[in-house]
């Protein structure tokens, strides 16, 4: 049986290895010192060229609320075996810290802090896993509604996948993604009030096999329902489901508004462009044609290449569990913490595998927009007490092929982050989630072109300031003298 | 900002059409004829020869409590435009019916119920997207942690994706049903408090970052933590961690228990291998050697035909998001439904895709065992009213190839199913996750080898008997011939 607590949190939704951290920090007394963590990806999901930010409202909720309850602690020192005076310690923390993050529907790109943490080093160790959870799901789904959207352009693109979805939260942080990346609607009713996510959705088979006959079935629907989607597939779409719609609407008429068919199986460039040949045929011209079936932006390019006739499309399971690659691989690492005299000091992370060296010290994150055509140029990292917006001429280059490299002149800098937490306390209002999509649209309109297909995009720059490229290979070096030390002792 | 609410239900948890078709029923008073509706998935994940169920005790704790809360019907009402009279209706509604399901752990495979609802029709199709939001998810997880247990065999494997998971309800339900596919524990806290899942985990490079020194973060985190495996690969592994433990290690002697180290980059094969001789040479034979970073059964798999010295695995995000197969397909189907005269009859599902029509009528799902070697023969789908525990002699038959057949002799037929929801009420304790797992291994031990091979393995045979055959080639028929009949029109 699971056991039942009242008083469950979300503080206890981390990895044991972040409280063994807290107590080795605390024990040592170094567990107040400040640290700078930040959270980025290394490669951007799909082989797309943008990604689109999301979590960020839920973080805040975490944040606000975080703190063990007695439930949590008498779990951790009875069955985990910490001991009386760190649990006393654990009892009383909150999260104090400084928060920087891109807000929710913001296009973002690979290696580039998405959010930063400015905490007591305790502090940002423990909310480590519950920031990754959440960012690495909702930032995956909501590129991959956003890349959808790239395919579909103006047809309205419906979220039909909860009963797919990895359980209950992804169906409902996953709807809200998808609508933040620029899906129209969702069939989710809880997100739907939660969100105020337009509501999609008509019936399903098993209303028609209720009543065992499609024509008794579509007239029980229409007595309440003004507004009629028929489904067409569950016996035979074009001998039986589309003339059944048919005959119902032109005996129904003005008493009904009939909004079209759906199509849910079989060939759907076939049987859409049949279907809309009978309605047309009918006399309903205006009727839509729906489709959905295990639907993703290649099956929607392929179906359009092939002259399919769809109005409107609904996606489940390739959007919901983002199915081609159903995890973004987001970290947070940490670049900077306070030293035994109180001054901050970089601190870096070297790896067999050389893509996954970290770039330590405080930074700042600045996009390069051009100021005649208003176009990203690409992104920017500096030190923190670096200010580009105050050059004349900037020199961007690769930070792995450093050679690549440009000067962008008639420039702004602007800071991506926004301060969002101060001192523990959110300070940022989250807007709503179509305030975020209409944000999202706008700031992919700053993108050239290039970045936006769906195959094979040109990479969006996200370059080193020459500052801190010195500053890395510094840190590099300093951590290969101290092996070779160690070698010959 | 997101709508907050004191009383958010599950009732929501839906999709529109769901609430949409209970609205037809209840105006055209058909909502409280008994339907029977089943779940079950088509095609096993990862080309698995069965899958492990779970996500019962989280069904049965929403059926429990489900019902609508006032800002549920105010939502529904103000906002999606429901009439009054109906919200009435949905105010008082509750789950009345019946359920009959496999229990967790239990060794399950294609296209056979898993779970049974009987139930008036309206709250049979409510329920539908929760159900399967559940199982779809957690029996998936489920199977890939026993998958991933074939091969390790009796090494400790750990489940590490909270991270990388697909939000915070999947950490939590994922690495409980891997535990009930076999793992052995988890690094997810919260999950150790709710399901009594034995927790795992050391420390992080950040702890060694923000020493910016692996000896002096070895003893600081050994200060507190008596069982000590320290992290080896934040700057180098063979040249700096491994020897940097191993002094520690003498060091400290006695003081502490030396578990061993954790390697997370790298080639794995390699480097556990010379760290297995560095350890052994220092007199530490018995130290362990850990690995983590991206690890999956094929990894694995490859990892120890490369002769990796491997004591315990640590699984993340290809486990907890079942990365090389996201979501498992099941449905719910209706099969029969109470007519005008009270009489139960078969209803069927007919589809472009043939492999998707439904098996009609009210059925029950037998386990054919061999008395004398106690292995399963095969799963027989027969009618309710049929009793192949009677017969001496079973003919069992390939549903679709229906010339593969076989007789059974000496056998006993066991129901799969139990009664959990009886008129509403949950009449099943749960037993906790560790018996889930007992049971599963059981489960698993009645299986010949053949359907546990992890590539290419044999076909379970799941066969309809005779008559459940019959009825099904009838109920098409009978389709076939409407729709005939419709077309001559």
């Amino acid at each position: 049986m699971n056991r039942k607590y009242e008083d469950d949190s979300l503080a206890l939704h981390t990895d044991l290895y972040q409280i063994n951290m807290a107590e080795a920090y605390w024990a040592d007394g170094v567990h107040e010192r400040r640290a700078v963590f930040e959270l980025f990806f290394r490669k951007l999901p799909f082989g797309n060229g943008y990604a689109v930010f999301a979590g960020l409202e839920r973080i805040l909720d975490y944040l606000r609320n975080f703190r063990f309850s007695e439930s949590d602690l008498a779990y951790l020192e009875e069955e985990v075996g910490f001991k009386k005076d760190f649990i006393a310690y654990l009892r009383q923390i909150r999260f104090t810290g400084d928060v920087y993050s891109v807000v929710e529907g913001e296009v973002v790109f690979q290696s580039e802090p998405l959010i930063r943490i400015e905490a007591p080093l305790a502090e940002a160790q423990l909310i480590e896993t519950a920031l990754l959870n959440i960012v690495n799901y909702q930032t995956l789904i909501a590129t991959k509604g956003s890349r959808i959207k790239q395919i579909t352009g103006d047809a309205q693109v419906m979220e039909f996948g909860t009963r797919r979805a990895q359980e209950m939260d992804a169906a409902i942080w996953g709807t809200r993604a998808a609508a933040i990346g620029g899906l129209d609607a969702t069939s989710n009713v809880r997100a739907g009030k939660l969100f105020g996510i337009p509501l999609a959705g008509t019936h399903a088979h098993s209303l028609v096999q209720a009543y065992k006959d499609e024509y008794d079935a579509f007239h029980a629907y229409a007595k309440r329902h003004k507004n009629c989607v028929f489904l067409v597939d569950t016996y035979d779409t074009l001998k039986s489901g589309v003339p059944t719609a048919i005959r119902v609407a032109k005996e129904l008429g003005d008493t009904i508004n009939f909004i079209g068919i759906r199509l849910d199986s079989g060939d759907i460039a076939f049987l859409s462009k049949e279907a809309r040949k009978m309605l047309d045929a009918a006399g309903f011209t205006e009727a839509k044609i729906i489709v959905s079936n295990d639907l993703d932006e290649y099956t929607i390019l392929n179906l359009k290449a092939q002259g399919a006739q769809v109005d409107s499309w609904g996606i489940g399971t390739k959007l919901i569990t983002a199915y081609d690659q159903p995890a973004l691989g987001a970290v947070y690492k940490i670049v900077s913490i306070e030293n035994d005299h109180g001054e901050m000091e970089d601190t870096i992370k070297i790896s067999g595998n050389p893509e996954k060296v970290t770039t330590p010290g405080l930074k700042k994150v600045y996009r390069i927009i051009d100021r005649e055509n208003g176009k990203s140029e690409g992104d920017y990292i500096a030190m923190h007490d670096e200010a580009p917006e105050q050059e004349d001429r900037l020199k961007m280059f690769h930070p792995v092929h450093t050679f690549v490299s440009k000067f962008v002149t008639n420039f702004e800098a602007v800071n991506i982050h926004r301060h969002v937490v101060k001192n523990g306390k959110v300070i940022y209002d989250s807007p709503d989630v179509q305030e975020m999509r209409a944000y999202s649209k706008q700031a992919l309109d700053r993108l050239w072109d290039e970045y936006k297909r769906s195959l094979n995009p040109e990479e969006y720059p996200v370059d080193l300031s020459q500052r801190c490229w010195d500053n890395k290979m510094r840190n590099i070096q300093e951590v290969k003298e101290d092996i070779q030390t160690l070698a010959r002792r």
